[in-house]
């Protein structure tokens, strides 16, 4: 289709910006920023790192004098707060900008509007909403932190038509296709951490890292291992590539905790036992400021969090297989309703296909909210 | 778009024509033709009804001295051989049609080409394969059953995110929307037979037939019972509404056979048990003239059906939803592979979104056969 040159062509490549440095912010919000004057574009700008300037800043600094007059299009509502940098809305208006064209409002209900009424109070013009929901899509893990303090957590897995994740010996690789496995590499860079339970690392050894055509982040290797059985030898102690947590109980041997801390492995000590409580390993992770994770669980953790509650969004990967053997590990595992009426369901469902593989994703919705809700 | 008057134009409507009478022509395929005279529609037909007049046979007598002169489309090369009714290619050939243009060829292969022959020997100009790949889908369950005289047999599963076609207790009502549940029975009234296991029967008591907003028509209900061991009250034996058949072996009960024959029940002792032979019983159901059967199995029937080879095409339709339980039934329940790259994979693969339901179909590849055959 043609472009039409609106507010939305311009927050359109705001959005661009920022989706491109999703994953590489921490816990920081992945933000885009434009900013046009009489016809051109002046400047342009991401928040690239943690500690580093906010979108709003870079594009000022490359529009430097012609930010004057401009209308500056963000991403996420400019802050009004002095954090690690000083407030962004007090930037825009010392170089001058005349409009500023937004698409979210800061997800923190205490500071939410702030930073539009600064503006306001100083006679730039605001529109909000512009692109909204595409927008908020860029920070529904902050969003969810910043308000809980608990990371979000994206649930994946790749699975058989038949619900099926292995054979019934455990074989498994692969089961999806490699565009398929291209797309869980990319989500993994999209994550501050990757979480498995014992059980994968014991049946398939894996190195979780990022493995992409393009140089990509890893993210924390988070292993919830209640025993602490894990062998010295697994590739995620030895590699040293990424940062490697294990989530254990106090039956885990203080002997073992200090071999792998000896290794430069971080152990935490949730709770008692005998397993992990994942609420609390949740809280624990979250204090250590990672706010979102990349869980890759087997069927077992899988069905342990959905179960608590504690997974915000699914995404299956479903290669067209069968393998028909009931003892063949399902996806998620637990004590599921009697009553098909009592299914947990996914709301906002969409359904994408790769090659001969279908990507279905969605929200669980928990029996506690009311369906449409959130 | 906007049309483009051509030969693939009027070939859509035949096909058109043809699609709206699939289910209604028993062991027949469903064929349209339409006749086109200087610019004008003159004629349209299908087949309507077994033993009753051709497509080609209705249009002709729509168009009648029209005909003389015109170009005939027909989705299924015409027929040289006198059956039920004389040979539509002598029909066409006497009404002084000047053209014929035609879809697929007899699927046939002693017959196939013979129609064109006949056509061009009297000096008709023949043109072939227009939307073949469309008009083949219409008689593809009818091409399977003139070559091996065995069924066509299209699966159909309802099943949830995880796989499973009921929770831990057997409570399956309903899994899947609507819409998909309207597709399911539309899809009854274009397949001569329905074939489920005694297991379905005791869990749900189904009636098996079709409900939908308009009239449609009941298939043949198809129930495999080695033991006979089927309930005098359940649906399919009291209702009437279709005729039932029970595949069984030797080991049913000469008695209970005698009871059912008694309400109308056709009974067919397939082998020596202690299972049916699937392969055996679909030799019968082919010899009785169904040459198309919807199995809406169990776990068990499907994954014993699928074990055979026994399974032409596979429709999966899944719900959002998860009910997590080891113990809740699977869709195919069979010895399955060692290996993941052992898997049963499926070929011309198709996904359809209805609603926030997902249609995964496609075509199994059995292991004696080679990826892309056929």
């Amino acid at each position: 289709m043609l472009p039409i040159m609106d507010d939305t062509f311009y927050m359109k490549l705001a959005i661009d910006l920022a989706e491109r440095v999703i994953g590489q912010t921490s816990i920081n919000p992945a933000v885009g920023c434009v900013i046009v004057k009489d016809g051109r574009v002046v400047g342009l700008g991401a928040h690239l790192k943690r500690g580093e300037g906010h979108a709003e800043v870079h594009a000022l600094r490359m529009a430097q004098a012609e930010a004057a007059g401009s209308t500056a299009y963000v991403t996420l509502e400019p802050c009004s707060h002095y954090g690690k940098t000083p407030p962004c809305s007090l930037r825009l208006i010392e170089a001058g900008v005349k409009r500023v064209v937004i698409a979210c409002t800061d997800p923190n209900p205490v500071v939410a509007g702030n930073g539009v009424r600064i503006l306001e109070e100083h006679g730039i013009e605001v529109k909000q909403g512009v692109l909204q929901e595409e927008a908020f899509h860029l920070i529904e893990m902050f969003a969810k932190y910043m308000t809980t303090k608990l990371p979000y957590v994206t649930q994946k897995t790749a699975q058989t038509l038949d619900g099926r994740i292995a054979t019934h010996t455990g074989h498994s690789q692969w089961i999806t296709n490699e565009l398929a496995r291209e797309c869980v590499h990319t989500m993994r860079h999209r994550h501050q951490a990757i979480m498995v339970g014992i059980g994968t690392i014991e049946a398939d050894n894996p190195s979780l890292t990022t493995r992409l055509s393009v140089p990509a982040l890893h993210p924390v290797r988070i292993i919830v291992d209640s025993k602490l059985r894990i062998s010295l030898e697994a590739k995620v102690i030895q590699d040293k590539i990424a940062p490697t947590w294990i989530l254990t109980t106090s039956q885990a041997s203080k002997a073992k905790i200090s071999e792998l801390e000896k290794r430069g492995v971080s152990v935490i000590v949730v709770n008692d036992g005998p397993l992990v409580d994942m609420r609390e390993a949740l809280k624990e992770i979250g204090k250590r400021e990672i706010g979102s994770i990349l869980l890759e669980g087997g069927g077992t953790l899988n069905g342990a969090m959905l179960q608590s509650g504690l997974i915000d969004s699914i995404v299956l990967m479903i290669a067209p297989k069968i393998v028909g053997h009931k003892e063949a590990p399902g996806s998620f595992m637990f004590d599921g309703p009697e009553k098909m009426s009592d299914a947990l369901e996914l709301e906002q469902v969409r359904v994408e296909s790769i090659g001969d593989n279908v990507i279905i994703s969605g929200v669980p919705l928990y029996p506690s909210q009311e369906k449409g809700g959130l």
